[in-house]
Order: C-alpha cells, then structure tokens, then sequence
C-alpha cells in the first residue's frame, strides 16, 4: 500500500476532491493516532451498524431507538428519502410521529425504480399498522416529485390521510433572490389571515 | 462505538466540518465494502510509513525514491515548508535538485520555534554534503517568511549560494485585481529585457 492509494480511496469519498485527499492523507500520515483513530472507529461502526427493520435507518438495535420509542405518536408516519432528511425533521423538535425511509428517490436516468426504493415495506407498514396519516416528506426536487407521485398515487385508494410539506419562500431569504419557481409555489398556497 | 462517534472522528479531520463528517459517515455505512477498504487501506499505510532519513519526506523506503535517485543534481538543495510544497514543485518538473523538507514553519504564537523544524539536519546536511546552492522556496507567509529569514541567516557564512523563488503576479490573474503587497514585490523585482 502507497501513499498513492491512500490518496486514491479518500478521493473517492464524497466531496473530496483529489487536494482534500492529499491534504488528508498528510494529516493522517502527520497524526498517526489520529489516523488509526480514524481506522478503527470506522471498521467498529460499519460492523456494528445495520438497517432497522421497520423504519430502514441505520441502527446498532433493531427495531431503532426511534420505532422502539412508545412515547411516540404512532398514527402519523413520515416517509422521508435518506436518514439525513429525518435528522433534519427530528432537529426541529416538531414531529413526535414515525419515520419510513425510503433510502433513496425514483430517477430512472440513474435506474432507481420503485423497485430498488423501500416502497413495498412501506405499503406492508401502512396497510397493517396504526397510522391514520402519512406525511409525504420527499425533497421538493424531479426526484423527489416523482418519488412523492408514485407514492402518493399508490396510498391514495387507502383510508389514509395523505400530506405533505408545505413549499414556499425559505425563511431569512429575499423575495428579489427567490426563485420563480418557489415564488410561484408561495403564491399558489398563499395563507389568508 | 455508535454513529455519532464516526461522525465526531470523521468532523476533527482538516477541511471536514459536522456537515461534511455526516455526510461522509452516510457514505461509509450505505458503502461497507469501501468504508472497509478505507479502513484497511489507513491503517495499512501508516504502519508501513515513515520519515526519509534524508530529505524527511514521508516514504516507505528509507531513503525515499528522490534522495536516492543519482541521476538527480545532488548540488542544489530546496528547502520547502510541507510534502506537499514538495510535490507541487515536482509536479513543474523544472526542478532536478533534491529536497530537504522543514516539516512547518516558525510561528512563536503556536509555539513553533526553530528547534521543533528539520532546522538541525538541514545545516548537519549542507555542512558536510555536495551541495552548492541552497533554493529556499518557503511560502510568501507571515510563517514562511519568518523561516525563510532565520535559514538565510543560518546559511549565509557558509560558501553556499542561497536563493529563493521569485515573487510576483501569478499567471492567469489580472493586475486590477492583485493585492498590493504582490503588485509591490512585481515592481521592486521587475525585469529589464
């Protein structure tokens, strides 16, 4: 193993590029207890971690600390893409509901099909649980559209009651910097007082 | 070892902030087989790592591939800050010399004096080596110019010819927007032609 294939397996991480690769392989060959750090935390977890069986994020318990929490409400059930999105949700303090990931969004240019998405627990989860409500939380992005049709349309003959996140103008921006698009969408769903 | 533990290693490497260490950790456990490969591939090359004898660039055979290269010009030494300053002058390919590396620079606020620098062997080196010239390519920093200050003063009763790299505009900007320091330096250090 060179410091060459040490600088080639981190550039192929996200968001390192081939300088961030370099400087981090200087770092780690710098601070070695760091580095072996780095090594062993990352072998431990990957071991250790593995997908809850209900709601699909990551977890070192199954079910999850979150699907296994009986203070939770569990007649709504938020269905988001990817772990990150119901960590997001879960930092506002606000939903006290479950969570469905899905691990990813439909992109058919990529080949992400309903298929390769956690669709079909999902239906199993609704059709058979508690919940009254599922809050569509897919990103408002193409694939995060798609993703919330395809989802939406599948759930609507249930007698679920289906919503989604509102879409409008971020709060602290700017009209004048805002998007047509967004702007469009907050005019569409403006509120009356 | 949970995953916020991957996360708070991964969010102390340089240039990774909690963002881009969670971002990173989601990669690494939706990826076992590279995160594995990451692992090993770290833990591998620090073991097999160490300093060059010589210049005191990281290798894995001592000494490194460039000191003991003998079709390299063993009269002129460059004295540079880092490895990497290391390899961005290799990669001009102009440079045929060898390399005697500082690993840092003097900074008294962070408590770098000469004595924690490659300061030592670089006169033991030059006191008894072939070398003619001594090229002290610091950084036109603070740090780097303070270094560069305290090598020339070190070398300059010897009978070594001392130089340093040109400073000036770099190539490709524009003078309207070069700082005025660096507009300075390309005036008192212009070329006649």
């Amino acid at each position: 193993m060179t410091i060459e294939s040490l600088v080639s397996v981190l550039s192929r991480l996200p968001g390192v590029g081939k300088r961030s690769a370099e400087r981090l392989a200087y770092f780690l060959l710098s601070n070695k207890d760091e580095a072996r750090l780095v090594s062993s935390v990352i072998s431990e977890v990957i071991d250790s971690v593995r997908f809850c069986s209900l709601c699909g994020n990551f977890t070192q318990v199954d079910p999850c600390s979150i699907c296994s929490d009986l203070s939770r409400d569990n007649t709504v059930l938020c269905v988001v893409e990817d772990p990150r999105d119901m960590t997001a949700i879960e930092g506002t303090g606000l939903f006290k509901g479950l969570y469905h990931i899905l691990m990813g969004s439909i992109n058919p240019l990529e080949g992400i099909g309903p298929d390769k998405l956690r669709i079909a627990e999902l239906q199993q989860r609704v059709s058979c649980g508690s919940f009254t409500e599922v809050l569509l939380a897919t990103n408002p992005t193409v694939d995060g559209e798609a993703t919330f049709l395809y989802t939406s349309d599948l759930l609507k003959n249930s007698k679920l009651r289906i919503s989604r996140l509102a879409t409008g103008i971020p709060m602290g921006a700017s009209l004048e910097f805002t998007d047509s698009l967004t702007l469009k969408k907050a005019l569409e769903q403006k509120l009356y007082l």
